[in-house]
């Protein structure tokens, strides 16, 4: 028998090569993607400089290509150990099934950033990439049993099959995973960073749980995770401000993908989604905006104010009569709890109102005043890893409480 | 036991779903296209009209989502059969890791269609997108083993053990099918229409090998090849003269990458090479002018004359002193044998050379003088044809001087 250093090792220093070249070949990508016509300005920015639009696919090819050459190397380990026919296939699909969930998510991503597709797709494109996940799901697993929290089990037991529900649910989170960055983001190294920040910590809690329950299922996360972490990294180092990339949809349709990916195959999706508390508060907070009853702008991103170099909340502006039931609820609902900043105004006989975009950027804001790009994205990414600690808190001290084994 | 159609019947239903919808959406994609600004000018048209470039990228996004919906179908009716416990996870993992292969390289093709990649990046690409299929080649089967012909085998024995080589032959067989269809095309609907017709022939064979020996890989096959002449038939019919829509690189990448697949998977590389003919030959007819042994111009598609509305052979012209002795032998033999267009004249002292471009499309010029476009198409779709019935010729007639057992 050969002796091969442990998978992870391996994995591990594969990430470091693929974070060095990638941050070496960004730069040479920008220039092909400006020269190809994916550029943008910078709205916080007095410089009138092409920034490179969705490099993202840079950084999402590094990584297919760094676990493609990774691909063989737990499974020759235990070929050689175990013998071909108990080759363990069925952990092997599962390797090249979250591969091609992820790739096909590149792939969607960057046609939406090219061609600028609608609203409508953003919600279709996650779950068409989601479809081999689930497809694997049912013939590798098939199980759809969730267990129930202790409060629960006098009404419907210790546990609960979901059935098809449970495929929608996966569906759902590769959704919610992909649009919850795509919708925290408009400032200089928001997206790579907050997506750096739940990489580290679900390779924490991966490492963590490597000497649990079931190992393997976390080995294999690690396996996805590192990489990404790596990837990610360089891409915020051009990312960071001032950008000289964007990371585009692509990249947050990547991160959320991968998120989606390790959580439904490594079987810890409700911790996944305790390190997403920030993004999900923000997707409660937009709420209002996303589905209409607030009037929404194009942009929401904080404003520039180009006298001081400061951002500062940007604004919607709307007739108060054309607010109805609902909306007029949500915004005494967020004002009772100090969550809005509201300005009224008369002009022409008629009332208009002003509130502060509802995204969490322009809710720190409000808190904090104008404040410089780099300041505010290191207080955001704060409280990302803050809340990542809150995270760990509650799985590994509360979670006891509502459930007997914690999956 | 409930009683499933057979899942041949069920893709077959699913391939004219598959075409209708994809005939249905190109138009709408190509509105999106051109406001995306991908979008270019028939060179070989009067009118200024744009068309949508790069369109292969809907065909195959069509194709995955196709193929994603039928995935669980042969393994349900597989599952309800045999039970969880037997599932066939090799056979599983093969179609996982043949989409993703697939996947991969709409991605690098549709990246290349919107970044204008160079040349050294067409034959890398698709060496990285058949690094899943090789991964799970060398898991799956691991079998380096060729057969020898007949009349080698008292040098070389009955069979010849490759070992990495083979693997080198796999890559090399993928990075030769996208590129040869690429360099084959240049006037409406070739592209397409090439793959189509090279499509219907591999499905031909594998509805014959049904009966054969390893019935399991031409049905494999099958699953691949009948969304794909479904979704290329669809192309076709928007690229077809005067054509609305370009099929750009993204096609050429994905329907190569399709072949070599269910080539590599399916057992019958060399089959396969017997349908690319023309395609072999195009390419050993080009290599003087892709190596840059004869002046290679930077369009080598025919001349379209404005005032006849006919296409006629293109030239590439250099100094005759610029050849050197391999360029020179190259055009001799071509020469000799009646495949080339010569001019030669003085001019300022130095003496001139013109050439036709070295392309089928060129040749087939040479020889029938100027012509409409679909004409012309027409005209290279029936040699296709034709040399698909010598495939067959060969295949089942022929091989059997050399092998024992056809593969």
């Amino acid at each position: 028998m050969i002796d091969v250093p442990d998978p992870i090792i391996i994995n591990a220093f594969a990430s470091v090569i693929a974070l060095i070249t990638t941050v070496i070949s960004i730069p040479g990508a920008r220039r092909l993607f400006i020269q190809a016509g994916l550029h943008g300005r910078d709205l916080n920015k007095t410089s009138d400089e092409k920034v490179a639009e969705s490099l993202g696919v840079v950084c999402g090819c590094a990584f297919l290509i760094t676990v493609f050459i990774f691909i063989p190397i737990p499974y020759i380990a235990l070929w050689l150990e175990r013998g071909k026919y108990t080759f363990p296939h069925h952990e092997f699909v599962e390797h090249i099934s979250a591969l091609l969930s992820i790739c096909c998510m590149i792939l969607l991503g960057f046609s939406d950033d090219v061609l600028n597709l609608r609203w409508r797709h953003k919600l279709i494109l996650p779950t068409i990439a989601s479809l081999p996940l689930l497809m694997v799901y049912l013939v590798n697993f098939g199980s759809t049993t969730i267990i129930v929290p202790k409060i629960l089990h006098a009404y419907v037991g210790n546990d609960l099959n979901l059935g098809f529900l449970y495929y929608v649910y996966m569906g759902m989170l590769a959704v919610f995973c992909t649009n919850a960055i795509n919708i925290y983001a408009g400032i200089n190294g928001i997206e790579a960073g907050q997506s750096l920040v739940i990489g580290l910590s679900v390779m924490t809690f991966n490492i963590i749980e490597l000497n649990g329950a079931s190992p393997d299922a976390h080995r294999f996360s690690l396996y996805f995770i590192m990489p990404f972490c790596a990837v990610t990294a360089a891409l915020l180092f051009h990312n960071w401000y001032p950008s000289r990339v964007f990371v585009g949809d692509t990249f947050c349709y990547f991160a959320g993908m991968t998120f989606a990916v390790v959580a439904i195959l490594g079987h810890f999706s409700k911790t996944m989604l305790l390190f997403f508390i920030p993004q999900i508060f923000n997707f409660l907070y937009s709420c209002p905006q996303l589905f209409g009853l607030v009037h929404c702008p194009r942009h929401r991103l904080p404003k520039f104010n180009p006298k001081t170099g400061l951002l500062g909340m940007s604004f919607a502006h709307f007739k108060s009569k054309d607010l109805n039931f609902l909306g007029r609820l949500c915004l005494r609902l967020f004002r009772l709890f100090g969550l809005l900043h509201v300005e009224e105004s008369n002009g022409e006989g008629k009332e208009y109102m002003q509130v502060n975009n509802l995204t969490i950027i322009n809710l720190l804001l409000k808190y904090i005043g104008p404040t410089r790009e780099p300041v505010l994205t290191t207080y955001l990414l704060i409280i990302q890893v803050l809340c990542s600690g809150l995270a760990f808190l509650i799985r590994y001290k509360i979670a006891g409480i509502f459930y007997d084994i914690v999956v």
